[in-house]
């Protein structure tokens, strides 16, 4: 039987790089799209919980549905699929997913939700603005995914895959990464209704990074593909261990 | 001059454990609140970015946004207060935050953004379902803010507080706690629309736990009050090591 893979986004249905992640994964298994049926960018984790939600069938093994990335994936596996399936993966997203901001991230969240669920899963970003190259993107996917399918992730863990917008033969390599550190660049603007009332909005600026060669965009800056392990506890030990020590006293 | 301390919740700006928050942290510092103008559980670390926001001043000190948390939090500090906040805190949420669900919370990240911006930060839940003692929890809110305002906290950490639905007398204590483990139960109900078309409703279900008597669950369970240190780097460093050992010749 052929290993059944479970494709979405955070960028649509009808986005460029979820063909292109969905065409790889059927030269390797039997693909089955459940993506939102329109851009769900920086919805990170979102649930939808206060209404009810609609699957679309578009064509064989392609299906829409009015939510969340992560509403994709819970459906999916629940509803849609006729089986638990053997691996989720969710992208090619537009622009990377690095550092502090994997935490926005509906790409990266759709492959936390396959992890809570206990399946491999991997998101695959590729870097940049505009003019993609998602086969080469889409080539990384289908070794790593095969890789995966082989020979499993240690548990609790997805990978969090960042591509250079290059063609293949400019990739340098691929390295394991930690994640980075951006300093915050706090960018709103503000504008103005028709009747001349003031609004903020939200975005644009241009990230700043921490120094680290061992970082996801370091990498990915250098043209290496980025591959960082991440799990769902975000615990900080260190910062157990020193509280158990130092504030016990306080709180009596 | 008296500490700033920016209030925000998931529930929404008419949510009585905003307004308790609100009051507990007027007797240690100068509280001013910015928060959704409407409830936004579940939306997890979302930012808008599709459209302008705006805030609306309902009293002295008392603003409503029409975005998410995390809106609320960025908005904020850059638009609304007039200096850097000392503090952000949020909630108190009607429900606790425990477990790999602080991923799905909008109170958690909330806080997740305050730390961001290099603001110390916590939020605050309390557990059950309904007639929620929030005076508790406002209790513990007020002590453990004025500790982080004298103490400071560990680099790129905010504390998760979950209160158990008691009065103060009943508390047994306060423990710190380690990200507890969820068994995934995956509730959707399947509802039908007027014209008979089948939608999928996600919610209900009662979640179970893995055992473990350091986590924040059990904490809560046990009527102690759990503070959990919680950082932003999701890398799995164990993972990495592993990676590092036994992929690389795979992925050549």
């Amino acid at each position: 039987m052929k290993p059944l893979i479970l494709v979405t986004n955070d960028d649509g249905i009808y986005s460029k790089g979820l063909l292109s992640l969905y065409r790889a994964m059927n030269t390797i298994g039997q693909a089955v799209i459940v993506a939102p049926d329109r851009e769900k960018s920086a919805v990170s984790h979102s649930l939808t919980l206060h209404r009810p939600l609609r699957t679309e069938k578009l064509a064989k093994n392609i299906y829409a549905l009015n939510g969340t990335p992560t509403d994709c994936v819970t459906i999916a596996v629940s509803k849609v699929l006729k089986r638990k399936p053997d691996l989720v993966v969710s992208g090619i997203n537009k622009g990377g997913n690095l550092g502090d901001d994997i935490t926005y991230s509906g790409t990266v969240s759709a492959a936390i939700e396959g992890t809570i669920l206990s399946i491999p899963s991997l998101a695959i970003s590729m870097e940049g603005e505009k003019d993609y190259r998602f086969a080469t993107a889409a080539g990384y996917a289908k070794k790593l995914a095969g890789i995966i399918l082989r020979e499993g992730l240690p548990g609790d863990t997805l990978l969090n895959i960042n591509v250079p917008n290059s063609t293949p033969g400019k990739i340098k390599g691929v390295i394991f990464t930690r994640q980075g550190k951006r300093i915050y660049d706090n960018s709103i603007q503000d504008t103005f209704d028709p009747k001349g009332s003031k609004h903020y909005w939200i975005g644009g600026g241009v990230p700043l990074w921490k120094e680290g060669n061992d970082t996801d965009f370091y990498a990915v800056k250098k043209g290496y593909v980025s591959i960082t392990p991440i799990h769902l506890d975000l615990t900080n030990y260190g910062a157990l261990d020193y509280l158990k020590s130092n504030w016990n006293n306080y709180i009596g």
